[in-house]
């Protein structure tokens, strides 16, 4: 048996997560990659967050499907129009209908049953405050108050043998500087996927906010941005 | 629209979540039902659920499909042998192979999720403290923890709009009051199902802590007892 640590990440196939990983696997842990495939317009993350497990050497990459469209009330598993062409003010003033009602407390939720059964102590999870969407999933009070509850949750935190921490890296950085800190770490950002609305051959709609926010970020990083638009030339 | 305040309460089909979910109604509740099935052994406790959201009035009955057995780690998914025949001090004395871990955390997180698009400020789960089988989650200080979470974790939370309460009436009642609570509420016990490892006609074995816990309550309470079990004459 290994005597590497552990860590779960959870990995949507995008830049956050993908940098995320990268630094876990920088740390030394042995990454264990967590996807979730939710009934989501853009199933074409699915593929991507299989091949980023795959480039950044994930021990194991594990699918789990849940069925969030019989719930309800998102853009993003929902019949709603995902908003186009935002500005940034606009993004923040409200919590968008993009947001998924929980969605980052049934992945941590997932996560944390995976992390018992391995008997992994870190659960990684891209979510970052500064240039995020407004959900209020991604603050840190919140990550807090789940790392709190996940250690009253388990047998491995009752029993005191593993301390469970939910680790965000991102948190504090700009989308410029997550693309700088991934770009030195060798994740390959096209294959990478971010978009909310992509075309059926999976180009990035280079509108909807997810765009809008990577767009800016690869310009300020000053790194070529290689993500495919409709309408592009690449 | 009806102006009764909304609850979700989690089911099982069990005797606790069904007296849980009459004490909801009684409190004036409009009921949704939320069941899971997780490749659980005891798939009759499906059926179950489904008669007691009907007999009980509950206004939806919803059941998510997920696929803990992905994840492994208890014998309530897994193969590993449902203990028999133990007694109450061995059944405290360590957390059993029949938990599953992060099961009540991620079946609270999708209650959170469904509460969230209904604008439910309610969650009822079942769990005990007295008569219990030794599990982490359900402890109230775990309770409490997950509640502090689910306002950070939410936009209803984030806004002040609704406070989110995680409900636990039985939470310091012995199997035998809540089999004398839910008589005096009309539950009918018959329909109700506890058993760990049932007969493939969906009798009770009698001899798993469930079945165990539940047959003491019904002598305590004083209450015939109306299971199923295997070799019994009804």
């Amino acid at each position: 048996m290994s005597n590497k640590k552990k860590a779960i990440v959870l990995s949507s196939g995008g830049l956050d997560s993908s940098t995320a990983m990268a630094m876990a696997r920088q740390e030394g842990y042995e990454v264990y990659s967590l996807t979730f495939s939710y009934g989501q317009r853009h199933t074409w993350e699915l593929g991507a967050a299989q091949r980023i497990a795959k480039a950044l050497g994930a021990k194991e990459h594990l699918v789990i499907q849940i069925s969030l469209r019989q719930i309800g009330g998102s853009a993003l598993t929902d019949d709603i129009d995902v908003p186009k062409g935002r500005s940034e003010r606009e993004m923040k003033k409200e919590i968008p209908v993009t947001y998924v009602p929980a969605r980052n407390t049934i992945f941590l939720s997932y996560a944390l049953s995976w992390a018992e059964v391995l008997v992994a102590s870190d659960i990684f999870i891209g979510v970052n405050a500064i240039d995020y969407s407004g959900y209020p999933d991604c603050r840190p009070e919140y990550i807090e108050a789940f790392e709190r509850m996940a250690n009253l949750a388990t047998k491995t935190g009752v029993e005191g043998k593993t301390r469970i921490r939910i680790k965000t890296p991102l948190i504090n950085m700009t989308k410029a500087e997550i693309i700088q800190k991934g770009t030195a770490l060798g994740v390959d950002f096209s294959m990478t996927h971010s978009c909310y609305d992509p075309s059926p051959e999976g180009r990035a709609c280079g509108q909807c906010d997810s765009c809008l926010l990577r767009k800016k970020g690869f310009a300020e990083a000053g790194v070529p941005d290689p993500t495919k638009y409709v309408g592009g030339d690449i």
